[in-house]
C-alpha cells in the first residue's frame, strides 16, 4: 500500500512511537497524577516530559499552558467555546475546516457574530480583508496555518501582528503544519494554538492539544476529577488541570512525545525539505497531464505537502476507488470537512482527490501516483 | 511491584490488548471514516467492532447509540451538560465522584437545581430518599453503580425502576463496575450509561464512552469534522457522529475491544468471583488488625473490589508512601476526587488508603498487603 493520506493521519509512525507506547503501557501503565506510588509518578513525569517537548517545540514559555485534548478539534472547541461570549465578533476565513466553522456556526445561536473572509481560487487570503472587517467587538481572529484541502499556507505571522496591533486574540489551527513547519508562538504573536498529535507530529490517534497564552480568560467546557483540589466541588482554576478532567491518555501522550523526539532527531528542516521535494515533483509531473486540474497555489513556496486534484469531470470518489483498488494507493476523495473551501476553489459538487505526503513517503511513491493518474486519465 | 490501584486504572492489561493496539497502529493505522481506501475502511470496521462488543456487553440494542469519549468524565459531562437546561432538577448522592458533582455544581450557575441525597456512614443510600425528593421539574437521577472510595454498590435496578415509574431519566456512572458486574441497560432501566475504557474493561487509557437511549434530546458540546455531511456547516444530528467530532482514538478503541474480548473469554462471572474472593479475604484479614479502620460496608455482597482504610490517625499519604517505598505496594491515598464521599464516611481530613483489586491480582498480593499493614500498624 502506498499511503498518501498523511493529512488525515500520518502513517506509519516512527518505531520509537510504537515502542514508547508499549513501554508506557507494559512497564508503568498507572494513572498519572492520581496516586503517589512509583508507577503513577513515572506516568505523571512521562506526561510532563511531552508537555515540555511541545513547549520547546512551539517556543511556549510555560509548559503548563499546554492542555492535552483527544484531537485538534477538541482543542479548537475548548478554546473557541471557552473564550467567546454573546455579542463577540470573530473573523475567520473560507478555507477553514469544519472544526473551526461548525463551532462558530453553533455559537451564532447564542449571539456570537462571525465574519468569514472570502479567499481566492487558490485558497489564498488577503490580509487586508481581515483588517477592513475588524470592528469594536472583534475579539478573535481564527485561521488555519495551511488549508487541509489545498495546502495553501496562510501568512500567520502577519495576521498575528495585525491581531496584536488591534488587541485582538489570534488563534491558529496548525493541523496541517505542526511537525513540518516552524511554529513559534512568540515570534508569530499566536495567543491560542491548536494542534493534533497524530498528524505530522507523528504521535498516535487520540492525542492533540491546545496552548493558551497566559492572561486570557477561558472557561472550561467540562469538569471532573483532576487529582488536584480534590476537597472541592469547584473545578480548580489552575492550568492545565482546569481543562484536563478525568484520566488522560497517558500512553498516547507518551507516543506523541516520542514523535516529537523523532522529529528533533531527524531535524524539522530535513523533514520539510524532503516533503517539499516530493510535493514539488508531484506538482510538476501533474502539470504535464492535460486532463488533470490541480487546486491550490501549485507552488511549493506557498503550500504545505497537500495536493488536491481532479481528473476532468470524473467523480473524485470513483478515481480514488480506482487508485486504491487497482494501484494500491491510499488517498482521500470527496469533501474534506471544509465545505466553504470547496466552494472557494470551485469543486463543491465534484469534491477532489487529496494526496498528502508524509516523512516516510519516497520518490517512488510519487512516481507510482503520477503513473497511476496518467493511466486513469487515458482510460476514462 | 504489587499493584492494588486498579480503581484508578487497571494494570497490567491483558496481552491481547497490547497486541491488538500494536496491530492497529502498525498494520492499518489510517483515519477511520475519513477516506474510502482499504486501510481507512479497516480502521472504521475495527471501531465498529468495539461498538458492537460494547452493545452486546451492556445489552444495548443499537451500537450507534454508544459514543466514544476520552474517558468516563468526558462522557458524563457530555450527557449531563447536553441534557440539562435551566430550571431542571437533578437528584444525585453524596457518594458521587467529582466527574458528576463538579459538572452539576457548574450547572447551578445556569439555573440547574441539584439535590444531593445523603448516604450513610457505609456509603449506602436509601432509595426512599430519592423518591421523597422527586419534584415536578426533576429531569434526571444520576448515581454511581459503586463508590470509588468505599466500593459500596448502589441498587441501580431499583433506582432505574423508580425513575422509569416517574418518567425521569436515569444516568449511571459505572466507572468502578463495568467489566466486573453485570450491567444490562434494558433490565436495569438505564437511560444513560457512562463508562471508562481503561478500568475493569481492561482497555487502554484515553478510552471511554457513553450510551444514550433513543428518544432523549441531548445537544452536543462540540462540533467539527465527522466525515459525514461534509457539505454542511451544521453538525449532523445522527448518532454517534453528532458527538464524535475529529479523529477518534482508533488504536485505543481497538484495545478496548480486545479488553472486552478478554473478559468474554475469561467469563465476567469468573473475573468477579476471583476479585470478590480476594476482596473478602482482604476484608476478613483487615478486621483482625486492631488499629485498622475499614470504611464502607465491609461486606463483599455489598461492595465492589475496592477497600479503603486508615491506620489509627496516621496520615493516609504517609502510610501509602511506606507501602510503596518499603513494601513495593501501589495504592492510592488522600481524597479520591469525591469530597462529599469522604465527608459521608468521616475521613475528609485524613483521606483514606484505597486498595483496589484487579483480575491479575493473586492471593499472594493480598497476603503481602495484609502483612505490610500489620507491620506498619505495629511500628507507628
Amino acid at each position: 500500500m502506498i499511503y498518501l493520506d498523511n493529512a488525515a493521519t500520518s502513517f506509519p509512525k516512527p518505531d520509537i512511537v510504537y515502542n514508547a507506547m508499549m513501554e508506557a503501557m507494559r512497564e508503568y501503565g498507572a494513572n498519572p497524577g492520581r496516586s503517589g506510588h512509583k508507577l503513577a509518578l513515572k506516568a505523571g513525569r512521562a506526561i510532563y516530559e511531552t508537555r515540555e517537548l511541545l513547549a520547546n517545540f512551539f517556543n511556549i514559555e510555560d509548559p503548563m499552558r499546554i492542555i492535552f485534548t483527544s484531537n485538534a478539534t477538541d482543542g479548537l472547541n475548548l478554546a473557541i467555546k471557552g473564550l467567546l461570549k454573546p455579542n463577540d465578533h470573530v473573523i475567520t476565513t473560507s478555507m477553514e475546516h469544519n472544526s473551526v466553522l461548525r463551532p462558530l456556526k453553533a455559537l451564532e445561536n447564542s449571539g456570537v457574530e462571525t465574519t468569514i473572509i472570502q479567499c481566492d481560487e487558490t485558497g489564498s487570503m488577503d490580509i487586508k480583508d481581515i483588517e477592513v472587517n475588524i470592528k469594536n467587538n472583534t475579539k478573535l481572529i481564527v485561521t488555519t496555518h495551511a488549508s487541509n484541502v489545498t495546502g495553501t499556507i496562510f501568512p500567520i505571522k502577519e495576521i498575528g501582528n495585525l491581531a496584536k496591533k488591534h488587541g485582538i486574540i489570534y488563534m491558529v489551527d496548525v493541523a496541517q503544519t505542526a511537525g513540518v513547519y516552524d511554529i513559534d508562538v512568540i515570534d508569530m504573536s499566536i495567543d491560542i494554538l491548536a494542534f493534533p498529535g497524530h498528524k505530522s507530529l507523528l504521535g498516535p490517534q487520540g492525542t492533540g492539544g491546545v496552548y493558551i497564552r497566559e492572561g486570557l480568560e477561558i472557561s472550561q467546557m467540562k469538569e471532573g476529577g483532576t487529582g488536584s483540589r480534590s476537597d472541592s466541588l469547584i473545578q480548580p482554576d489552575i492550568y492545565p488541570d482546569k481543562f484536563e478532567s478525568g484520566t488522560p491518555n497517558m500512553p498516547g501522550i507518551v507516543g506523541l512525545g516520542a514523535g516529537i523526539k523523532y522529529i528533533l532527531e531527524q531535524g524539522i528542516d530535513n523533514i520539510r525539505e524532503h516533503e517539499r521535494k516530493l510535493t514539488k515533483t508531484f506538482i510538476d509531473e501533474l502539470r504535464e497531464i492535460e486532463s488533470v486540474k490541480i487546486y491550490g497555489p501549485c507552488n511549493i513556496e506557498k503550500q504545505a505537502p497537500v495536493i488536491s486534484i481532479n481528473i476532468g469531470e470524473e467523480d473524485s470518489s470513483e478515481v480514488s476507488f480506482i487508485l486504491d483498488e487497482v494501484f494500491n494507493i491510499a488517498v482521500r476523495p470527496g469533501l474534506h470537512c471544509a465545505p466553504l473551501a470547496h466552494q472557494t476553489i470551485n469543486c463543491y459538487e465534484q469534491g477532489c482527490i487529496r494526496f498528502s505526503v508524509g516523512p516516510f513517503n519516497t520518490i517512488n511513491d510519487i512516481d507510482a501516483a503520477v503513473n497511476a493518474i496518467k493511466i486513469i486519465s487515458k482510460e476514462i
